[in-house]
């Protein structure tokens, strides 16, 4: 059995809450929020808290709080002999001392507040600073996932950076074609599916291999009469990846 | 009983010929494509034919071919009384004049040659000049999917740039990312479940609604860091597309 105490009241903890709520080999033996009312929702799952002094001893800490108050957080846990955590994609593990049996807990993917998710698929990216630490948080991660991977604290500012690019900058792509269709009155849901082969296609095929289009073929008629149709920002946006996709393919020529 | 002959033998026509293959009450009558190699695979769906003069009678003549090669196949269906329509997002469905009996038959989703497609969520984009043949079109597109829209030439321009931008652009940020993963020896497999999550999401939200990170947190510490770790064409749009999701959401502030 290992015992946890979650720390933070966002949208990691509220899903981490759940679901470790649901793991016999877990125990979640007290939740933690500098604002009570937001943990009055989980007071079913375990004793809630405010108060700094009264944190239990745990064999894991898991502090899953905006980036800016982790040190803040970590700084209540120096009494502690549990291994401390966090889960941010880029806050270093060096935020978390003077603690010094320290680690990071980081599922890479985003999360809702209302939206279920499969956990058994979400990767774990895990760094402790003691051997015998990371296999704790390993086990305790394989409880929830079957994707688990050693990340130092360099890798993961490098993922966490991809992620920008393939969740936010893809999720304003697809903001962007909602735009264009509204302005027209054309039903968005008409490119869902499109939107979902396209993020399917990249399971079997490379990205670089899955690209079709004007901009890959230059096909500059088309993207003359694209322009055309676009407003002075999508006009900008759709020039640079467009020269981006023709300098990518062109690469090989 | 629907009778048709596809001509093409491109990623579209191919899905196309599979797939009305399995459909009782659609008899292909015949293929035609230029280079009659490309259709061997099909010889045992239909007669196949190079010989332009050869085209048999048919109710529909679905021409799935490039762009820029439609006004001349269309060229020789004109002695035929069948509708004579395209597959094409960007062409305008006059390409196929001096036929009378015309429209389009666009299948908005994105085709690649060795994976097989669930046709019944693509959405088939229809237009017809005669009323009667649009209803033929209809009917010809729901033996094969569930989603069928009426969409002019005009409006079928503007989903053609959308569908850039979720496609072709969502792809080369996905290439991005996976650039950038490579120069690290990261595995970009880590990062599939969120861009899968990513594109689910819209589903049930707006991508305004759904989009979170750094930009939209007006996160400075972090964002610098991370131009810290990218080159300068990937610094290059990783500002722009930062300053686009800030405007963006800033216009309500």
């Amino acid at each position: 059995m290992i015992k946890i105490v979650i720390l933070g009241a966002g949208n990691v903890a509220s899903h981490l809450i759940q679901k470790f709520h649901k793991i016999a080999e877990v125990q979640i033996i007290q939740l933690y929020n500098r604002t009570i009312e937001k943990l009055e929702e989980f007071n079913h799952v375990a004793p809630i808290t405010n108060n700094s002094e009264e944190i239990l001893d745990a064999d894991v800490y898991i502090i899953s709080v905006s980036d800016d108050f982790i040190e803040e957080v970590a700084q209540n846990l120096i009494s502690k002999k549990g291994i401390v955590v966090h889960t941010s994609g880029s806050a270093s593990i060096k935020r978390l001392l003077p603690n010094e049996n320290i680690g990071v807990f980081y599922p890479l993917q985003t999360f809702s507040k209302n939206k279920e998710i499969d956990f058994s698929r979400i990767p774990f990216c895990l760094e402790a600073k003691e051997t015998s630490s990371y296999q704790v948080l390993e086990k305790l991660a394989n409880y929830i996932t079957d994707s688990v991977y050693p990340i130092d604290s360099e890798q993961r500012k490098i993922l966490h950076v991809a992620a920008v690019f393939v969740n936010n900058f893809t999720n304003y792509i697809y903001q962007m074609g909602s735009e264009i269709c509204e302005t027209y009155d054309i039903p968005f849901e008409i490119l869902i599916p499109l939107i979902q082969e396209t993020s399917n296609k990249i399971e079997s095929l490379h990205p670089k291999e899955a690209q079709t289009g004007p901009a890959k073929r230059n096909d500059k008629t088309t993207i003359a009469n694209h322009l055309k149709l676009l407003n002075e920002k999508q006009q900008h946006i759709y020039s640079l990846l467009t020269k981006a996709i023709q300098e990518s393919h062109g690469e090989k020529l």
